[in-house]
């Protein structure tokens, strides 16, 4: 505490401290479903250009899911391809070879480029239109306490934070402004990004000195349930708990420019990892707006592990010349710069996630790493994509306390495989080319490309594959039967392929209909419903449903929709044409008395009309004869594979973590209760 | 005059009367343009419920161009199915067949059904962006003078039209509420749609005579170059125009329900049309937001030739009694109904659709007809869709006023087009089907199957064929080459295939790269670059273009881009990785010396790594040994097809209505001048 007596205190669920990527993921997932969030952010105004810029495309996966993704994709520049640049024998640069960017058919989307200001805008639109929530900017947490004794009673609020609105002043940082003189003659001023940048201090606990000194009368008490850092490499968050980063700095300097190049080097529209025989390596990434993103290596440094190098060299005109080095014989120049930075990389992981489950770190407050794999942004809003709903379920007392702690067992391996991932890669890319099998200390142009493709499949985001735990069936009390359907991970985000709606014949992308709006789902896929078994297989499992105390009933409070909760979805086998809606039990598409069945809970894997034949049994690898059941958490991950109507399992699965809204009226199934 | 000295006085160079679909359309395009335009509606507020709401593919197509399409995408209701329904043996409906509603392949999108008021959002919304230009509402034309001896000359005002600004009491219609009483016993308020139904009088001349009598201090006089009349069936602009519409009405009334449907009807969420043996006739839409439209079929009346029937005792009660006889054994409630109204099908066409090509008809205005075929709305905007760009471009003085007579032309027949499919349609679907083959009264169902199957082409929009004019070159002067591009039809709108970019490898849907902003476009399909003669060609035609007299240049205002009025577009047949982009001549990708060369005007016809192969120039029928070259107008119709190297006679074409920015410096090529 600073000392003096706060003059206003509020009660939330939770406190969101940083919203960059990370916090206003986490601040979207909690409006949706409903918890009563702050999230507040010391600087005055958001980024309006330079920083992050890389989606993966799981990452606009998660973005669809609520429902925006088509922005991104719409104002985005699409990467398509990469192009390797070496030197051939005479020491020229040349083209190598292409390869895809995305891997073909991983994902309905491609990895995308756009800078992280629209990202943050677009959270922010959607933050506003669902649940009326925004960033309260200026706004820096001064003191921070906890209440163990509180800690195991998730109703109680054992977190308490002060905050301090900021002046106007102390909100903006001061940013150097560089002038740069171009071929033409012109001056422009441009964006300097390195107040942003690992090379300069943090200014948060000069802040929290001069609140102590001034300004305790301006200050608010919040006492939270949860409080979650989103703040960044130097997380004041993460001091508070305790908790450090593990890892070190390499001597790598790269400055970064982004410009509208004026250059015949022919791909400068295709990502390029370009390394020049003896100047150092240029990585390509092409931008929305004819912008083109570069990063360029400057020079190799020998300062003490983990020291800071000086940075009032660097310019961007000397960043510049170092491009034009290394792409010598094209030629580079331009008149318009947007923005610029140089940094050091440096590979560091937290060493714990999460005090007590009630105090969580994410994103660069627990791993940092080198911006050009374009997965920082990614992965943090992914650790709280990954946080979100469960918070939310805790908070609602849909489930157990217990199952927050899949947030560090999950994640934190994710970030170390991040760093294993980033590590290696800058190390090929830093280094100067072999001139033959026999320059040991050159990095091999191969193993460079071998490198590049395996990066492709953990830079797209749909690697990621979760762990054993109570929400992830792999192992335990409750086996999956993958061999159900031999195309999807338990684990893995479930993969998506077309359906038709059975009702309109439309067709969906199945992932379109996993929204994010904290529902389980259970994805039945039943044997071909023309054959009288299999109709009967649903017939019984949609009594089991139906009854009274079943998992879908007792696990939805009282006046919510049935749906509400655990969302029961059909995709059987078609023909689309062999069947009528109404022929299939109504627990998989409820009837309400004021608008009829539901048309929008049962589809089938059909040809339809424009947009060909999705295949979704094949692709899943779900016997058409046989059937299915998937279960599928909040954020899109299988959690179980089964037999289509092992109602016994499924009820047990749900009942290691789930807490039954209302008392038992009479026998209670399945096993955890 | 209203005899009295009005307070203000404005230019513009349009004015538009009336802001339905129609007016929107027009206003949104000479924003686009930068034209001076003013747009006036009677009425306080724009459209919520109701109305018109089926969305043709080239009514996508076009909101596509302005960047709007993914907007109603996401929001509408897709048309996927169209199911028959007819009386069996026994008199009892049962399904008969099911098409497709959109023909495959015609389009990249297709039918779909959101409501008016959604889509006057959007097009007010991207007005807003582009322009700043908003409706006025609750103003009302009240006089209008044309002086003919300024008709001549386009940079003269000849039109003055006094606005008067209505009160708000004046301009909200009154509007019925109904108390519909539910099975369950609830009651519910209604919004009546009667009052812009053609069973009601207009009350126009009541508020201009109000006005002269009251009102004369509350008047603005504008004078305009242009004054389009986009004010619904009872046009004031038309009678000011001395203008008719020529026609008459059916005997048939029809109700309008809007509600969310409780049935076990099993195609409610397809579109149906259903013949009962002998209670009539209902259409089936299913739409947004869980809604259902159905238009049902009240019963014959007798009166003259054209009068209107009486509506007093039209409830939603009796129209949903009608469709229940209808849908017998079917069952049929509803709790929630959005919207209801009642029409008699009349068909007219205006006899003119210009008075001097100064004042001009548009949507309701010059045509109306039945609603249940979706095309009113469609047809509305899409004549203002013409009318746009040449308004614009006689207005920039970048082409001459005969361009204007193309608008009567090329409009006058679609709406004669729609009128005689209306008359055809609407009699097939009001009359009892024919109970064997020697039931000459009644209507056969294959007959009607056939009039739906035909219909659809001519529905989709897509079979609108302008005829020869100096803009499209079918015959005359200058005559295309159509055997060189056989699957392109010289009049119809450009089809479109995907294309990758040639820089970076993205593919494009061809449309994608024909935005509505003004521009005419060449668009060169060289034959194979990697054969000498045909890069010689191409080096040729760029010389050429890039004369100081070429068509390009003569056209394009100094100072102003190059591509800014006719831009130049290549698709080469590939492969991509055969060819670099700076290997092919400047004219074809523009050099800026602030941002270099331009990425994105050069296309290949190649397999893209995501989206498949476009297989453009198959699809387009043009030999990738030869080429084509098409010019494209600015919406989108194919004006010529030519050999791609035939500079001479696209100078030609455009010497015929373009008119040249600058003094010839020399000799002048092309013979139109």
């Amino acid at each position: 505490m600073t000392g003096s007596v706060p003059t206003r205190e509020d009660h939330v669920d939770v406190l969101i401290v940083g919203a960059g990527p990370a916090g206003l993921m986490l601040s979207t997932w909690l409006s949706r479903c409903g918890i009563k969030t702050r999230i507040v952010d010391k600087r005055g105004t958001k980024i309006f250009n330079g920083q992050a810029d890389g989606l993966q495309c799981r990452t606009l996966e998660i973005f669809d899911s609520f429902d925006f993704a088509q922005r991104v994709w719409r104002e985005s520049n699409h990467m398509i391809e990469i192009c390797l640049w070496n030197p051939d024998e005479n020491g020229t640069i040349r083209r190598s070879s292409r390869i895809p960017d995305t891997i073909p058919g991983i994902s309905r989307f491609q990895q995308v480029v756009l800078h992280q200001g629209r990202i943050e805008r677009f959270f922010l639109d959607t933050m506003k239109e669902h649940g009326n929530l925004t960033v309260e900017r200026g706004v820096l947490p001064v003191s921070f306490q906890f209440d163990e004794t509180k800690a195991g009673d998730f109703d109680d609020y054992p977190i308490s934070v002060e905050l301090r609105t900021l002046s106007d002043e102390e909100s903006t940082p001061s940013q150097r402004q560089q002038h740069h003189k171009s071929v033409d003659g012109q001056e422009t001023t441009v964006n300097d990004g390195l107040f942003r940048s690992n090379l300069v201090a943090d200014d948060t606990d000069d802040l929290i000195r001069l609140t102590e000194a001034n300004h305790a009368d301006q200050t608010e008490l919040i006492k939270a349930k949860f409080l979650v850092g989103c703040d960044g490499a130097h997380s004041w968050v993460r001091r508070q708990a305790g908790f450090k980063l593990e890892g070190d700095s390499t001597d790598y300097i790269w400055g970064v420019l982004d410009i509208i190049p004026i250059t015949d080097f022919p791909d400068i529209r295709h990502r390029c990892a370009i390394h020049s025989a003896s100047e150092g390596s240029v990585m390509v990434i092409p931008r929305e707006n004819k912008l083109v993103r570069l990063y360029i290596q400057l020079l190799a440094t020998n300062h003490e592990n983990g020291s800071k190098a000086d940075r009032s060299w660097i310019t961007p005109s000397i960043i510049l010349q170092s491009a034009q080095r290394i792409m010598h014989p094209y030629k580079l120049d331009y008149t318009y710069c947007d923005w610029w930075t140089a940094y050091q990389i440096g590979q560091r992981v937290g060493d714990n996630f999460s005090l007590r489950e009630r105090v969580f770190l994410a994103g660069d407050a627990v791993h940092t790493h080198s911006p050009k794999a374009g997965q920082g942004m990614n992965v943090s809003m992914q650790d709280t994509y990954n946080l979100g709903w469960k918070l939310a379920h805790v908070v609602k007392g849909y489930s157990e306390g217990s199952i927050l702690k899949t947030y560090q067992s999950e994640r934190k391996m994710i970030a170390q495989d991040l760093i294993a991932f980033d590590h290696r890669f800058s190390r090929l890319f830093s280094g100067r080319p072999a001139k033959d099998i026999m320059d040991e200390e050159g990095v091999s142009m191969e193993e460079f490309q071998n490198a590049f493709e395996k990066g492709n499949e953990f830079a797209s985001g749909i690697a990621v594959n979760y762990g054993a735990s109570p929400i992830i069936a792999k192992e335990g009390q409750i086996i999956s039967k993958p061999q159900l359907a031999t195309k999807i991970d338990i684990g893995k985000r479930m993969p998506s392929f077309k359906v038709l709606n059975q009702a309109d014949a439309r067709p969906w992308h199945l992932q379109e209909l996993l929204k994010s709006n904290g529902r389980w789902r259970v994805i039945v896929f039943p044997g071909r419903l023309t054959e009288p078994s299999n109709m009967q297989r649903m017939q019984m499992l949609g009594k089991r449903l139906e009854e009274p105390d079943s998992f879908v009933q007792r696990y939805t409070p009282p006046g919510q929709s049935i749906d509400s909760v655990i969302e029961i979805l059909t995709v059987h086998p078609g023909p689309r044409a062999g069947i009528e809606l109404l022929d299939i039990p109504e627990a998989f598409h409820p009837y309400h008395s004021d608008i009829g069945w539901d048309y929008w809970k049962v589809y089938v894997d059909d040809e339809s009309y424009h947009e060909g034949h999705g295949q979704a049994f094949a692709n899943y690898g779900i016997d058409p004869s046989r059937g299915a059941s998937v279960i599928v958490r909040p954020d899109q991950y299988v959690s179980w594979v089964g037999e289509m109507d092992d109602y016994e399992e499924m009820s047990r699965f749900f009942a290691g973590f789930m807490r039954q809204q209302f008392a038992a009226k009479g026998a209670v199934d399945g096993a955890g209760s």
